[in-house]
């Protein structure tokens, strides 16, 4: 794509992006570059701030840029609930629903034993010194429905169980307004014998 | 996701590249973040030096970091020869073939009357003045084969006529609907062979 190592170097960093290819980061490198140069500068700005400064919450991991994040921070939310979360976006995704009012940690990632992601590297360790600090009664499990999800909660609930915590896992259902028909055949099982 | 400025203005710069929304903006940002501040690092480097160094050719219009591109520059090349593309990365289709060994304009998009993109945006007054500076003997059009290609194809062949140059359109062996940049090169060759 022309005759500029600028603009290829601009193309091989933009493939570092997850999913991004070839063609995209083409697509990509035109668009900044001969319609939004602004865009460029602004992003580029963005990306070397947000290196520098973001880094992780003492307390719940979470991103922050300060040493504890705000969350963590407010006295108004009940300390002995502790909800733990694959990353900031589920944290973000259960705090909009106005459902929970507890504390998170935010495991920045999920047990993959093929990707060579094991416990040490989603910071197990910290997490139960977190549980165990004396003022968590309840962790509740909101790792992700998939196979690592399921297996992250696990490994954690055997790794806390016995240790007077009351342990929770998010309850698997019927997503509200779906059809039963369109739900796939495990779900319902699941719903039904969690009927309450 | 969590509360730090400096990560939801990433996430909002990121946005503004083409295609990505803010569920894949929150999963780039958490890449870099998480796995890759590295890879953060060199494309905000990346991003800042092409929007400042990469230019447009005097000659062509396609992307370089010099004022004349290495492209145009090349003197074994046919200069009677003028091959009129729509963006660099469809240049790069056509020179991947190795069956074009004359020139190129870059009109670095296309006419596209309903987002507002007319002859002007897309330099026809500098193709024309191109084209018609005496050394040019044959235009190849080769924009797409979609209806602004096409459209532009026709705008462009429209002002040329009556101008004593060889206008030609890529034969019709690009399948109809489809554009350069993703067509095998092998139908792209045979194209620029049946030139009409």
């Amino acid at each position: 794509m022309a005759d500029t190592n600028a603009l290829e170097t601009l193309i091989q960093s933009l493939r570092r992006l997850p999913g991004v290819g070839v063609k995209s980061a083409q697509r990509m490198a035109f668009h900044l570059l001969q319609h939004d140069r602004a865009g460029a500068q602004t992003l580029s700005m963005a990306l070397a701030h947000a290196a520098q400064a973001v880094q992780h919450c003492e307390r719940c991991h979470t991103f922050t840029e300060a040493q504890v994040c705000s969350t963590c921070l407010d006295t108004r939310r009940d300390a002995s609930k502790l909800c733990v979360v694959e990353t900031p976006a589920d944290q973000s995704a259960v705090e909009r629903t106005g459902a929970y009012k507890g504390l998170y940690f935010v495991l920045m990632g999920k047990l993959s034993p093929l990707d060579g992601i094991g416990p040490h590297d989603i910071g197990l360790k910290k997490l139960f010194d977190r549980a165990l600090d004396g003022t968590v009664l309840e962790v509740i499990l909101a790792t992700n429905f998939t196979a690592e999800g399921e297996a992250t909660a696990h490994v954690i609930s055997e790794g806390l169980k016995a240790r007077g915590l009351h342990l929770t896992r998010l309850a698997r259902g019927v997503p509200v307004g779906s059809e039963l028909e369109y739900v796939d055949l495990g779900t319902i099982a699941h719903a039904l014998v969690d009927r309450r």
